[in-house]
Order: structure tokens, then C-alpha cells, then sequence
């Protein structure tokens, strides 16, 4: 029986999995972030062996190949060097490198046509052909887009509360979030050179992060109710991702819709958005029943099916349900 | 007759004059940028006072006070050290430090009530009541506002852009521009995983510059003509511009209107559009007559009119207009 190990080289953690050609999960292990960009190379592959020692368990460490899904295998990355690692270190005669977004994508469906949004920090959609990336659009990072995405709808959020501050943009409930969240008293009469205090403070805060760390007052708009001005970054963040997936939805060409990252996870309210403005696109490409997205909360499904995929291994709907249960059985 | 030595400390230059009570500028001096947050504290000092010898030539530096006008003024800048120094070095028996934001104002009047707004690489709009700052809007930096300045101009051009190369937005003529400015290729053909490969080159080249490097894509998007998404931009721009100004300004309180910053002092497109938003809101507050910007295109001149106004000096047409017309011809 040949065995396969399989990796989700995620920004914040890296999940692996063991497993064989039917499917079955054998070991699973989980470690810090495994993205070269974010952790350095060194920090990288460390993680990335943390997690397979634990997948790998006490089972040994014969297997076929280490499948790689990760973010920037279509980016100008050294990813030649994780795969002389691995074989440096006896742990694989091949080494696979893939796009965290294929990952993403076979963690929701073993089809190999379909669509793909992920909206985390980032945002990024895809239309994959034949088992392979066909078309992305955006995931061009958060100083160039990013659209409707985490960091996105964080940056929003703070200019909005700077706005409403000195009386450019109309009240919202989000001021009281976000100068509670950065300790900051709010005493609208207080001016300094004509400067409203709380404003003046919100700035040295806010500039003492670094940028990317704006991300982290995306849960506040879905925080506030009855906001005119929280619900206009929602619809505006819909608007864009919807965009940002309309981008590759290409007509005639159905499949199934995955959807990932924690702006359409959770809540829902953003997912359902984005598909009800896409109705048409999504009908005229897919069906109609199509147009109800897969959730996927990472890529570690995805990484396993195209293991076995790669390898010339057929995955069925009976293979998938295998990886998928035997999988949530050793996360519990 | 006492003499005085004014500053204009701006972030990529400082501007020094020597002038006598009545409004005769004798000497004149330029440097490098004198803005301690982006040169730090000894380089601004070496700048300040670089400027100020060329300013004093031969003349001697018999005078009563130095006033300085420099953002941040109204931030959290260690101030007082400017102060210290310029005492250590016998420079003056008084240092007097004025926001760079008064200064603009003053240089298109010696009146002590009106609006200023100033659009360069950041935006603010400050209503100045009684010769003091009375309310200021924006200049919130590049991460928070500064919207319809020439970072956010030069990010939006560079978003529209990216998201023109993978169809989340329509073609554009920006697109050629940028491209060659950056030196990349276009071949919208050929793609790599699923990306368009002069957006991979747009990215790796846009996360290679500061953020606050984008402003340099600003001026493309008065490059084109005919062109559709460089209209948008333009027209937010100024709504943007409008909103900042139109929250400064006080119904049935009248003043003199200036505009500085090279958004807009050059082309004359942005200030007109900005104007016209604000034609009721400014008739109110000024009559009509008013609502024709004054434009200025540093500071030095009301780093002038402030170093005489502080000291008691009242500035009339007359001064004023001494002031402005010495120093065109030392500027000569």
C-alpha cells in the first residue's frame, strides 16, 4: 500500500497529513506558520517538518511523496529548496510543491473543474480546468488590492472612525469599538491646534502598528447593527469580492463553487452577498444549484486530494468522504 | 528696527527669511527637508540652520526671534529641542514654533479668519479663527486618510491598475503607463498559474518600493485623456477634498480661502471641482466672492506674516504685499 504525506503550508500554522492511496488519514499534525514570505525560509521548513512529525507519528516515515500546498508556488519563491530539504533529510524521493489556492479548492470538492474565493487577510479568486489553475484574480497583496478582504475591511473601519471624528464622514458605532479596543478616551470637545484629542491619539496608535496589523478591526463591522456606515464597508466588501470572483467565472464553464477564509466562513452574511450578486454569472456558468458554495476552513483537504491525484490516483466521491471523515476524526 | 528669521520646514525642503518689521525681506536661504519625523531630529536642525545662514548671508544675525512653521507642531514632536538649539547657538532670544498648516494660510493672506486646505502628498483643511487654528480636518497620514492627496491618487491609479490586468476592472490607459514607468512588459497573454504575468511583475515591483513611494504614480492620472477610470479617480479625489474642506467650514464665519499643494496648485482641475462642491457651503460662509481660492506654494511667506504678527507687527495690504514682492525678487 502506498502512503502519502500532505501539507497546508498556511501564513499562522501548517497542518500535515498522513495517509494511503484509499484515502484513509493516518496521522495528522499541526505547527506555527510555514509561508517562506512571512517566516523566513529556516522558520518555514521548520514548521513544515514540526508538522509532519507529528503526522507522522510513531507510524515511520516510509511514503510515496510530500505534496506542498502553499501560498506564492506561482510567485518567484526558492520553493526548489523545501524540496531539497525534504529529500536531503530522507523524507521523500518527490516533492510536490502546489498553489495554496488548488489546496483550497480540492478541500471542498474531488471534481477538477470549478471556482475557488478565499477571503482571509487577502482575497483571491480562481478558476481551475482540468485540475489545474486556469485564471486567478487579485491576491495581489494589500498595498495593491486585497479587495473586500480582512485587511481591507480593517483599513476601512479605522479611516471611516477617523473620518467620523473630525466630521468628514457621518457617526458610527465603530468609533466607540475601535477607541476602546486601542485604550483611547474619547472627548469629541478637546482640541489641540484645532485637532480633536481622540484623533490625534487614534494616529499615533494606529502608525505605532505595522500596516498588515489593520486586519485585526475587520470583526468590528460585523460587530455594530443598524450602522449606515459599517453596512457600506459590508456592501462595499461584497462588491468586491464579488468582482474579484465575476473576474474568472468564465460562461459555459461550470463547476463547483469553494468558498474559504474567515470573511465568508463566518457569519455568512458576506458569502451570501457575494453569490447573490454573481446569480446570473454564477447560473449562466454552473447551474443554478451550483451557486451554493463549499465552506472550507483550510487547505489540508486539498493538499491529501491532490496527493493522491498527482500520483495518478483516482478520487472519487467515496475516496473523498474517507479523507474528509477519517481526517475530522483525528482533529477531535 | 528689529529684524526676524522665519521657517518654513516642509518634508523634502526648508525655506528661511531674514525680513525687517516692515515687511523687507533681506535675505533668503533653501535647504533640504527640515521635517523631523521623516529626517529625524539632527537632520532637520542641520537643515533648519543651513537654511537660516543663507537667509542671514553677511547681513549678521542681529534679530528678535525665529519662528518656525513646521508640521507637527500640534503633534507629539519634541519641539522644545528645536527651541533649545537654536538659543544654544545664539541664534535668537526666542524661538517660536507654528504649525506649517498657519503658515500655508498666511501666505495667501493677512487676514486672520478663513480656511486653508492642502493637498500635496497628504490632505488637511484647517478654519483659522482670530489668527489661531480653530478646527482641522484630515491629515490623518496615508494609512488612515489623506484622501484625494497624491498617495492616495498615486494607490488608487496603481489598484486600478492591477485589477484592470486580471478583469476585476475595466482596461485603462493608466495601465501602459504604470507598466513602463515600472519597466514591465505587457503581455496579457502569457500566464503562470493562473496569473496574468505583468501583474506577477507588478507586484514583486510595487512591494519592493515604500508605501508612501506610490505618490509618484499620482501625476499619471492627469497624463491621460479620455479615459474613464482616471476620470473616477479625479472625481473622488475632489469629493474627497470637498468632504475634508466642508468639514471645516462654519456656516456665517467668512474668511479668505487658500489652497496649497501641488494637487491643487498645478492643472487648476481638482481645486475647480472642489470649489465647485462647496459653492453653496462657502457662499454661506464667505459670500461668493470667496469661494475664488487664493493659491500658495510653500509656507515661507506666512512663516513671515506670523514672525511680525506675534510679535505685536500688524501686517496691512501694505506689509503684505512688501513681503511677497521682496521675496519674489530675492527668489529670482
Amino acid at each position: 500500500m502506498t502512503n502519502y504525506l500532505a501539507i497546508d503550508a498556511g501564513g499562522t500554522s501548517t497542518r500535515a497529513v498522513f495517509l494511503s492511496a484509499r484515502g484513509e488519514c493516518l496521522g495528522y499534525g499541526i505547527s506555527g506558520g510555514g509561508n517562506p514570505v512571512s517566516r523566513g525560509f529556516e522558520g518555514a521548513i521548520d514548521s513544515l517538518l514540526a508538522a509532519s512529525e507529528k503526522a507522522l507519528g510513531g507510524i515511520g516515515n516510509r511514503f510515496h511523496s510530500v505534496t506542498l500546498g502553499m501560498a506564492g508556488a506561482s510567485l518567484e519563491l526558492p520553493t526548489h529548496l523545501f524540496q531539497q530539504r525534504f529529500i536531503t533529510l530522507g523524507l521523500a524521493h518527490e516533492v510536490l510543491i502546489e498553489s495554496d489556492l488548488l489546496a483550497a479548492f480540492y478541500s471542498g470538492t474531488y471534481q477538477d473543474n470549478g471556482y475557488a474565493l478565499i477571503a482571509g487577510t487577502g482575497a483571491v479568486a480562481a478558476r481551475v480546468t482540468d485540475s489545474r489553475l486556469a485564471a486567478v484574480a487579485d491576491g495581489t497583496g494589500w498595498l495593491l488590492g486585497d479587495d473586500g478582504a480582512g485587511f481591507w475591511l480593517g483599513s476601512q473601519v479605522v479611516r471611516a472612525v477617523a473620518a467620523a471624528l473630525d466630521g468628514r464622514g457621518a457617526p458610527t458605532a465603530l468609533t466607540g469599538l475601535v477607541l476602546a479596543e486601542l485604550d483611547i478616551t474619547l472627548d469629541p470637545g478637546v482640541r489641540t491646534q484645532g485637532r480633536v484629542g481622540a484623533q490625534q491619539q487614534l494616529i499615533v496608535k494606529i502608525y505605532e502598528l505595522a500596516p498588515i496589523e489593520l486586519s485585526r478591526f475587520a470583526p468590528l463591522v460585523f460587530a455594530v447593527r443598524d450602522d449606515a456606515v459599517a453596512a457600506d464597508i459590508i456592501e462595499r466588501s461584497a462588491d468586491a469580492l464579488a468582482q474579484t470572483l465575476g473576474a474568472v467565472i468564465e460562461a459555459g464553464t461550470p463547476g463547483t463553487l469553494v468558498f474559504g477564509g474567515s470573511v465568508l466562513t463566518k457569519g455568512g452574511a458576506v458569502a451570501a452577498a457575494v453569490t447573490a450578486r454573481l446569480a446570473d454569472k454564477l447560473g449562466a456558468a454552473s447551474g443554478p444549484e451550483a451557486a451554493v458554495p463549499v465552506l472550507v476552513h483550510d487547505g489540508v483537504v486539498g493538499a491529501a486530494v491532490l496527493a493522491l491525484k498527482r500520483d495518478g490516483v483516482e478520487v472519487d466521491a467515496a475516496v473523498f468522504g474517507r479523507i474528509t471523515e477519517s481526517l475530522a476524526a483525528l482533529r477531535d
